[in-house]
């Protein structure tokens, strides 16, 4: 017997019919033995129409009030899917995220998690019954105050739960197989990755990738939670993320899913049914490279002609921090005429506006000509553990890129990690050459890797 | 200072706007230096809502989840009248049932108050917020479950929190501008009552006024509350329920009201104004007869020859008591041509298919012969502590009835009480000849009641 924690996304549980088929697919889990604890998020766009009519009230809701309202939409769906799941024969109780023992710091509509104490969950799970959880939510340490999880915080909620009870393992459902070497809407011949580890999985989510929230992979990193992501359509095995190959995964219940349910979809639009593929299986040949992740969120921000002066380009870091904006990569140019630099750096868009700010404020201070910005650039990152002791790589990147005619304006790098800047409009054509050359493409069988002076 | 507890009702909170006038008014007291706590309902038909989406799911939905999904209704409308009470300047906090110390009984669904421990509510009042409490719901004591109390519920929340923290008054709002002498729908000369005693109120209640259930009169009772029944709508007073004239109830905040909101309405018709009328000061004219009320939601249940043995007819009310049934009229009239009764008892009519089961099935035991059911039937009663020191009550209402043309069916009597069943097509023309009868008109000025041989 096995304890498997599962989450459902609010695509997941739509309306009364999606709940009804996600209780019908909780159900094979829960009749073959196994415990179950289910994390759901708001039925469709609850919480949206919650946050449309707090705001017809005010333009600033209090955050702590704010936290109360959207709460309720958990609320709702833990308490549908509870009650589908008592109709198809079920045992099941649902759980706020108070109840379930989330415990968290006192920062409303951001909380982090403090603590998991899943007494109410173990009883529950003990006593044969599926618990529901609400995602997203908690409880103040400190004050006892509800509060929500932010961005990506019902996929927390899950791997916390599953670290706390020690489960086998947390099973992400969502509209798509896995995770894919690429967006298969850019790259046709994308194919799921069957497994991958979590350092690698943090890359990709790092950079771009949106099927998890580095957050998420982070904490199971941290705890050893075996993740499964997969789709609530299929019936197929997703992509596990583990980082002990040993270790035994409760990779499907014991009983055949109907078989209408087994389908491939595609990924940009899962009402539509692609052809089954065969796919690698976990382990058995570990590819250089696990995948091709890409952004379009960013900005560049230019400075030009900062004077070489030891600490200017320190003042400029200083100013950009305080504002919280989030810097990904860094370029110094020196000047070949007089004794300036030019700054360039990238960070999410909705951190460019209070960024050229404090930049314009600090003018007079920094000493620079002149501020550039551009919202026209694309990052594409490959991500791969192989990278460490297959050379090679970086050339077979820059190669392939400069014979498809794409510049490269940026460059950075990690131990598992490449990405490079390239104009927006170029982006696509970056992610497809990369996915051929690492020979991911569905029909090649193995990476092209030409040998070269490493990277 | 004073501590004010206010109840409104769903439709005083159906929409956005609704919710910013409610807070508007809230703020009129707060803004006087009272203390402020509100209990508020699901918006509009929130509730309703809730209850297709689990029947959508499931038609057994089980009570812990139902009490769980329907919850989410209150936490809805008490965060947007939180945020909207911020919104005009208020600082306001808003609780569940549980955050407020309501404890309850486990009977999920239709929960009994078992304690209340408001600690965090007098701390938020003591911080000088106005605490918004969700009605309706607590948490059981045993297994700290969320409950709901059942029909009339977010009344009783205000009632026992009013209580708990010895609040000067308790107003219950709602889209009427109190307690009427009569329907104003049927008797138009119909006229607000200032001020009665409890002990008249229930027995209002209990026979067919809909303004408050007896189970909030009854709690408000026990505890000493008094009670103040106005509209949301209206800036006037509305009725007092309190049983000691010396004590000084906060009727109004030391501030003006805007004059468009000071109007009286139409019960039937909120949207329609009504004159002002000239309404008796509370306690120095006190009426005989406080107010008429009526019951069309009673059946008739007539049992006919049942052998006049001792014990049968227990045996009858044994059976249908057994079903839960509330009875409340019953008369027996012996036959005066063999050795057997008639039996007819009233009971509400969402209890009479139970009953009627329930006799048949005891057909050969008690051995009657048959069993007659009638539903169109009215019960309209007069209720009045008055009535104890002025014999000649109950023959002028049978002498008014019988000029009219209205047939008595039933009586039955209490201390401040007379009620009779007559058909239901001359229940209105009851109601008013009634109202004419016993002065209660807004043209006169005293009771019109005749001598006679008392009741």
């Amino acid at each position: 017997m096995s304890l498997v924690v599962q989450k459902f996304g609010g695509s997941s549980v739509a309306d009364a019919d999606s709940v009804k088929r996600v209780a019908k697919r909780i159900s094979l889990y829960s009749k073959a033995g196994h415990q179950v604890v289910v994390v759901v998020s708001a039925m469709g766009d609850t919480t949206d129409d919650l946050i449309d009519l707090a705001e017809q009230v005010t333009p600033n809701p209090p955050p702590r009030e704010m936290d109360m309202l959207i709460t309720a939409g958990e609320r709702i769906s833990m308490a549908v899917l509870s009650m589908a799941l008592n109709e198809v024969g079920v045992t099941a109780r649902a759980y706020t995220g108070s109840q379930a023992g989330l415990i968290t710091d006192s920062d409303h509509g951001n909380a982090q998690i403090r603590d998991v104490t899943p007494g109410r969950i173990q009883e529950a799970v003990e006593d044969g019954a599926v618990a529901i959880v609400a995602g997203f939510q908690g409880v103040s340490h400190d004050s006892k105050e509800i509060t929500t999880l932010g961005r990506g915080g019902s996929d927390v909620t899950a791997v916390a739960l599953a670290a706390a009870l020690d489960a086998d393992v947390c099973e992400i459902y969502s509209d798509v197989d896995g995770v894919f070497t690429a967006d298969p809407r850019i790259a046709s011949a994308a194919r799921r990755v069957p497994l991958i580890s979590s350092e690698e999985m943090l890359e990709m989510a790092a950079n771009g990738s949106k099927i998890l929230m580095a957050r998420s992979v982070e904490y199971a990193r941290r705890y050893g939670v075996p993740l499964h992501v997969r789709s609530s359509y299929s019936g197929r095995v997703g992509t596990i993320v583990a980082d002990d190959p040993e270790r035994e995964i409760p990779l499907d219940p014991d009983v055949t899913l109907p078989t209408a349910d087994v389908v491939r979809r595609d990924a940009a639009d899962p009402s539509k049914e692609l052809p089954m593929q065969d796919i690698t299986a976990p382990g058995l040949e570990a590819p250089i490279i696990s995948g091709v992740a890409h952004d379009r969120s960013e900005g560049k921000i230019t400075v030009v002609e900062v004077p070489d002066i030891p600490g200017r380009a320190a003042m400029l870091f200083d100013v950009v921090a305080g504002t919280g904006a989030n810097i990904d990569m860094i370029v110094q140019n020196s000047s070949t005429v007089d004794d300036t630099v030019a700054i360039s750096l990238t960070l999410p868009e909705a951190d460019v506006p209070a960024a050229l700010k404090a930049i314009e404020d600090a003018h007079e201070q920094i000493g620079y000509s002149e501020v550039r910005y551009n919202d026209q650039i694309g990052k594409v990152s490959i991500v791969g553990a192989g990278m460490r002791s297959h050379p090679g790589v970086s050339a077979l990147l820059f190669r392939s890129l400069g014979e498809a005619g794409i510049n490269i304006d940026m460059i950075s790098t990690s131990e598992i990690r490449i990405s490079v800047v390239t104009e927006q409009s170029k982006l696509d054509d970056a992610v497809r050459v990369i996915h051929t050359a690492f020979g991911l493409d569905a029909e090649q069988t193995e990476a092209v890797v030409y040998g070269g002076t490493g990277r």
